[in-house]
């Protein structure tokens, strides 16, 4: 059975509650462009393709009440770092002033999704060599787009190519996104993989255990500078220290036609009872301040190659 | 009031239960070698500097039954990277060879670590500069030794001197050492702190926000590569990409003199439970596999210096 995060069914829509993973899998059923919102603030859904899949079909449920301006700032204003958010409503907001069917147009951005997935995978799966042990950080695959996967999709795209790889998964603190999400995914598809706490990626590198390391991103700029999850530039430095390749998969969708360098990005910083505390389990002293940044900065100079559904762009041969 | 991890009472050793806090301070009554041992294993307490001490005082409450070579043979095997834990033993059996008395011998060892820890935070504050932000990976301070630390003494001793010092403490998965027990030890004695997630650490350093890597050691090699906590090495490798200094503090007991490269310290895998949850919170599948190392190796070319009680030695200027 193909793991999915969402489902639009007409008028209402069907969302797989992320934070309840792996222990439920708990249904939410959305009917309002105010759920969806705190649905996305809240991260039950989160992977930047699809929430913009998914902010795109509460904008369909908002406009049935709402003036389209209010339920696009709204939905805008759930989350500052991934583009693919603003691009989404941006198409949306564009469909509606042309009098095109807003339905269609959502339907449209969760196909192309999915399309953009697969086709990045055909792409990026000549880029692992069989046997690979391949790293990867947080979740992106089918829970963080409209199917298959960006980084998560190449991985998925080689394994059932017949070649063999295993995936070492960073657990990736604070939300655990590699642990709870990754790791249930490659379960469900039956590919081998081994969770490892996020710091000992180094360690592994170093003793020549790391052929390639993927990721997906949530926003990439004109130079080719990347946000994604906290974690993600320790990654690069550390595969340019080893040699090891460093990947970036994502869609067009992605760049951010507007900005040139990484640094003009804003980073989400989250609540830090989020890095102190983990469901019910207390990790830090109260009185302790904490700091949640939830995304970072990779700039172009670590990364290998970017890979889009339009092709593979080298940065560094 | 100082924080201590144990405190011998002649006839039993009064053990603080690491694995409590930062929730609740439970303290262990042990009467027995087995009992030590046991805690030990468990992660009751911890540091290399801390299980060497109460080793000692193990094989005191163990020989009064037990054959001495037995005591040594099943205290030793508790845990096969930190040093300091053979060194004791090796200490008291040759104490108890030579006719001294092993309470006595026990009693200068646990005092002679609390100088030592004094004498490295003398030393090393004069490196920290007055303003700086320094970064510190899982628990280096009192709580990992006899009193004050190593690491986390020499962040003691600047802050004492008068020095404005803020940490941000790497939380230190899987254990949480440096969230749960750093952060404890810091909120006691009112120095500005925050923790962060591991992976942080990096992006910190990009900004130009850490001025300084303090770590301790388990061990340390003749050629002065140093096994410490898993997710050192890639902090080191950090630093180094960045040009922050990278200070490793730890004892001359520290030093193993029979082992050239660290390529050769055994390095203990501990069980995958403890990087798939956490008390009881489930983190990751119960069905995926995981990897627990419970250290790595940080090779001399990435440390700028070595402090220990007999000074300074610069591997790197």
């Amino acid at each position: 059975m193909e793991v999915k995060a969402f489902y639009w069914k007409g008028d209402h829509l069907l969302l797989l509650d992320q934070r309840e993973l792996p222990e439920r899998e708990v249904w939410l059923k959305l009917t309002d462009h105010l759920q969806v919102a705190d649905a996305i603030k809240s991260m039950a859904v989160r992977g930047a393709p699809a929430i913009g899949c998914v902010a795109s079909y509460g904008f369909i449920l908002g406009i049935k009440k709402e003036d389209p301006q209010k339920v696009y700032q709204v939905l805008r204003n759930t989350r500052p770092t991934a583009y693919n958010l603003f691009w989404a409503l941006e198409r949306m907001m564009k469909a509606l002033k042309e009098g095109k069917d807003p339905e269609k147009e959502a339907m449209s951005i969760e196909q192309e999704d999915y399309n953009a997935n697969r086709r990045m995978g055909e792409l990026g799966k000549d880029l692992i060599p069989d046997g690979a042990n391949v790293l990867t950080h947080c979740n992106t695959g089918a829970l963080a787009t409209a199917g298959w996967g960006t980084a998560l999709g190449v991985i998925r795209s080689a394994h059932y190519s017949g070649k063999k790889v295993h995936v070492f998964v960073n657990e990736t603190r604070p939300y655990l996104q590699g642990s709870r999400l990754t790791a249930w995914e490659l379960l469900k598809e039956g590919i081998p993989h081994t969770v490892i706490t996020d710091m000992t990626a180094g360690f592994l590198m170093k003793k020549g255990l790391i052929d390639a390391v993927l990721v997906g991103a949530d926003r990439i700029t004109k130079r080719g500078d990347v946000a994604n999850k906290i974690g993600t530039y320790t990654l690069s430095v550390l595969a340019k220290a080893h040699g090891v390749p460093f990947y970036v998969v994502a869609p067009t969708s992605t760049f951010d036609p507007n900005i040139e360098s990484g640094e003009d990005i804003p980073i989400e910083e989250r609540s830090e009872e989020e890095v102190k505390s983990f469901k019910n389990c207390t990790l830090a002293p109260k009185e302790s301040r904490a700091l949640h940044l939830a995304f970072d900065i990779t700039p172009a100079e670590n990364i290998t190659a970017i890979i889009t559904e339009e092709g593979i762009k080298y940065i560094k041969p």
